[in-house]
């Protein structure tokens, strides 16, 4: 693992890193935000998972959360969307399919299997790594992101009971089996077999008995994808018919974008928080 | 005046506009962010001047500046840096000189003199077009920027006792005459007559007994510009020697980048509120 950017925010450090990824079979990059506590103590871990086109700068030059986690004493721990390099299968014409789209899962169809195993890396092998080389509280975190990574943070914390104490997710892509989207990406990276996606959706990991989490997640009435891609109702109806408790919150006029995001994301850090110090 | 975009912010809106400048001789982009007190009374302004290299849209992604304003009551006025068009002046093969580079001067020298009238745009036609079309309250407003534009928010409000309530500036470049930045854009703006260049110099301002006005200013010692470019201490020496109260503040490993901005907006923009509501 390799510092390869070091800037200082609200007291703490902003640092981006590169290191060789068993999971992906490629060089990755990540950035993780240190706030002052973590100089004399260990801290709690949030991870951000970004959306389409997204790498890891985008949420620590937008969002605004820096300031909160500084406030709060929370790591935040900032992957990128894809597996990179010149051997990384992509579809340069496409910004919703290869690099920038890694959808958060383990790739099983050619050409993608080779590197895109998003799930495991940022499920397992990126924790281990954030637990070994920083001063967070081993086993203690939540998980949040935005749109594509507000999907991969719903199925990472579904998918794993136990791992962490919170979810949230700002206008996440909640049913992508039915939205183009997730269509696009599950049938070239998973095949046509559509069992197979049912393990990497919100909604279907709900209705087959996914065990309950604190969740809270943020759409927009004015986002553009909600009625195309994102689908809330759909996971708002599994829910209900599972008796899992969700905190769904439609909030006027807000779009798509990171002002979206910078509006809400202290509320977001601060739910976590109250869930990490529980 | 055509509204190009509008993005719902912590309650308010932040708005993207077209004009046609008289004083730049083209069309001219700005963004102003509408606090949520704005929908129903007249609020007090905040001129944000940007740096080198920069549109309207830096400030407004990066500086997490809309939360406080929300919080206070604030409108932000933020301006581009440069006349823009395809029939505007530029050195395509420099950032620090023509487009995004105007140095808030008023250019006397071909080919710039056409367009490049910057200092008349920030300080008289902008500030009747936002009175005129935003509700703000007329003639209270502050001024603030970074780099480039902490030049141009110093030489403002120094140029027109009056005007501001307050200035601040992040990282500004303090003495411009003296430093490379400076010497390229004037020589090539205001020509070689070193004289004419004094009337935009904050350092010049003061030792010619500019009128004291509330200052704040933030400067990172970790800024890789500090020592070649801005020369903060040329306008400490200058403010100490004229009697002009100044509260130039050097923080701790702060780089020159919108994360040094981002942590101390909250707090220049709290010490333009105390002066704005006086």
């Amino acid at each position: 693992m390799k510092k390869i950017e070091s800037v200082k925010e609200f007291g703490g450090w902003l640092n981006r890193y590169e290191h060789q990824s068993k999971s992906c079979n490629c060089t990755m990059t990540f950035s993780v935000y240190l706030p002052p506590q973590a100089e004399h103590e260990k801290v709690p871990a949030v991870y951000w998972l970004s959306g389409l086109t997204c790498t890891d700068d985008n949420v620590r030059t937008k969002a605004g959360a820096q300031r909160y986690a500084a406030e709060l004493g929370l790591a935040l721990i900032m992957p990128d969307t894809s597996p990179r390099g010149d051997d990384v299968a992509d579809e340069v014409e496409r910004y919703d399919l290869g690099k920038g789209a890694g959808f958060y899962v383990n790739a099983t169809e050619e050409p993608w299997a080779a590197h895109y195993q998003m799930y495991d890396y940022v499920t397992q092998e990126l924790p281990e790594l954030i637990e070994a080389e920083f001063p967070v509280i081993p086993g203690v975190c939540s998980v949040t992101g935005h749109s594509m990574g507000g999907h991969g943070a719903l199925i990472c914390a579904l998918k794993n009971a136990g791992q962490y104490r919170s979810v949230s997710a700002f206008a996440p892509i909640c049913h992508p089996m039915v939205c183009g989207w997730g269509e696009g990406c599950f049938s070239n990276y998973l095949g046509n077999n559509k069992d197979s996606w049912k393990q990497y959706d919100a909604t279907e990991l709900v209705k087959a008995g996914a065990k309950p989490i604190p969740l809270l997640i943020d759409h927009g009435t004015g986002d553009e994808f909600l009625s195309g891609q994102l689908y809330p109702q759909d996971l708002l109806d599994a829910c209900e018919a599972m008796e899992f408790p969700i905190n769904l919150r439609m909030q006027d006029d807000y779009d798509h974008s990171y002002h979206f995001i910078s509006t809400f994301i202290g509320e977001h850090l601060k739910f976590h928080y109250n869930h990490l110090k529980a």
